[in-house]
């Protein structure tokens, strides 16, 4: 037992004392390097030992996937003495709870997706017992800056007013998150919808969503809704928005097919771009993109196509006419077909920029579905 | 000046006491519920000032993209009175450095990506300074389980031992990472060195990079190297490994086109699979894998073709014979055409099962590269 246990062992401690919620994340696995439950059984002073339920999810993880499981495994069901074990439904390494005078100590693995189910189910529900009632949900806004947003908004963002506005920004999607409090659930809830209604009214088109969605989501109920469908042409985003449209389950009803069309050989095969056109404009100009986007619709035999060609960048770029960054996005119908040029900026890697075009199109797109829903 | 302010302003003392470096993330942004830089002068007890160098840095991004700039984003420029302000290359937020009597106390964006690099212009450099010298560095491993390298590493894994060496699971990515300390930096780096390359030798081929690496780079680079190309053709997948073969920069050199053939039809039209094959085994089966790789290979008259189809759910399951996460990937060249069938279990997400199916197929088409590589 080296120094490193024993640090964390002493800030478990500290902890502790301070506080009457401790989580601990990661540590977890079946590693030598897997220190956490050691840890918590060195901080709270009791052995560890092999807990009959986490030794049974354990070997019922691996036995319904007929997985070879090693005698380190095993090793992830011992726990502290006198704390039970937290359920793991996505992986192989159970929870940690230990419960004392109003102090709640719980150890999750650190993989994303497996603590943030296990918190839901252990954590969340005493959390939501104490104190005053709450309720939050947030909308999801594309296409508006934070800054813009924070003065449409401004009134209702003072910190201290019920409920509390708040934005948040994540790869371009700015997120408006709403807190509500009340006496009872049905104050907080009204409180809360009065001001997403408001919000909404405020902002416009550029909400895409309430509660946790992405674009593609948004756009996959439109297509849906409507009953028309999509095919895609791309060539700096490389199937990105095609991946995207069919992250969405249940997308096989709208998505007809998709080509990645990355070399001119490609899209003068696949599309019949016409090869003056690529010769005229380059394979990064508007022309391109209107022709990519007709000839994934025809081929795809779709309702929409969407053509995308640009400079993803770190090299390719052409300045001042052909930067990196510079992206067009294409969007044709049996009544025409409209593009866009967008300059992305060099700030952006080149993942930057290809989430950013994605986004974009997708949202042409959305704007495009929400005028024709509405005739 | 909320009640909010004020915790975040007495926790930010607290940490201050108690240790030598405090961070601080997010919190920096132009609205009214950023309250970083309020909270950090008021733990200080000092004004807020507009700050030269910081404004300038505002003004310039937006100059320099012909973006609008609201009042608000001035505010961004404005630190506590003593503090500098850390250059943030990626966005809008400069960061706040404030040092005193061995004491550093710096705040950034909450943006990871503008966070990264803030932190490795500003803090990275001093923790480098202090103390024995520290070299460290990682393998990437795909395809070997986390209990399975903690024996094949078990006598390197102990804690008292110098380099300390650990694995981190991440996304069915297993990283090996070696932390070796020296009393010069020749001997930390001879320590290194020496480990990686005995781990190496342990795990064999699983190991696919050294450093920060995706499989996608480990594949370009061999397909690069060996001067073989690629074409793809998904179902399941969506788009995904053409979006991840694409993410290379000078991906265009070795990734000819992509088909995302999500429906019957498009399978038929597009690879020319026999519409008999999907009547008689399901369009997720091995021999539909075969035609799609092979239909691919031929229309993008690349060296290699790969298939993906699969159930990647949640619905469309068909169990016992087609549960969700039943995935089929093929890879066809001149010689012939391979095809794995792989269970990949429900515990996982849609999401999740798309990214190891492509995962797969980039590990399949690594490992024949190797073999290609070595002949």
């Amino acid at each position: 037992v080296g120094d490193e246990l024993e640090r964390l062992a002493t800030s478990i401690g500290h902890a502790l004392r301070a506080s009457d919620l401790v989580i601990l994340t990661g540590g977890l696995g079946p590693t030598e390097d897997d220190l956490s439950r050691h840890a918590i059984a060195a901080a709270l002073d009791v052995e560890l030992e092999q807990n009959a339920d986490a030794t049974k999810q354990i070997t019922d993880f691996f036995a319904r996937r007929q997985w070879r499981m090693s005698d380190a495994n095993l090793r992830q069901g011992l726990v502290p003495r006198g704390s039970s074990v937290i359920f793991n439904p996505l992986g192989t390494a159970p929870g940690i709870l230990f419960e004392s005078v109003g102090k709640l100590l719980v150890a999750f693995p650190g993989v994303p997706g497996e603590m943030k189910v296990m918190f839901e189910a252990s954590v969340a529900p005493r959390l939501k017992k104490s104190g005053r009632a709450m309720a939050s949900d947030c909308l999801k806004t594309f296409g508006i800056d934070e800054s813009r947003l924070g003065e449409v908004l401004s009134d209702m963002m003072s910190r201290e007013r019920n409920p509390l506005v708040g934005t948040t920004a994540s790869g371009a999607i700015i997120s408006v998150r709403v807190v509500a409090s009340g006496a009872s659930q049905e104050e907080a809830e009204g409180l809360l919808e009065a001001d997403l209604v408001e919000i909404g009214r405020r902002i416009g088109e550029p909400v895409f969503a309430r509660g946790e969605a992405a674009l593609q989501d948004a756009v996959g109920g439109l297509l849906e809704k409507t009953g028309r469908t999509v095919a895609t042409a791309e060539s700096c985003t490389g199937g990105l928005l095609a991946k995207r449209l069919t992250d969405v389950p249940g997308s096989s009803e709208y998505f007809k097919r998709g080509f990645v069309t990355y070399s001119d050989e490609s899209k003068i095969d696949e599309l019949h771009v016409p090869c003056e056109l690529i010769a005229k404009h380059g394979a990064v100009s508007e022309q391109v993109a209107v022709a990519m986007a007709e000839g994934c619709r025809l081929r795809g035999k779709s309702d929409y196509g969407v053509g995308i060609t640009g400079i993803a960048g770190p090299g390719g770029g052409n300045p001042p006419d052909k930067p990196v960054g510079l992206v067009f996005v294409a969007l044709s119908q049996a009544g025409g077909c409209d593009v866009h040029r967008y300059l992305l900026g060099d700030h952006l890697t080149r993942a930057g920029i290809r989430d950013r075009t994605a986004k974009r199109a997708l949202n042409v797109l959305r704007l495009d579905l929400l005028r024709f829903s509405k005739t």
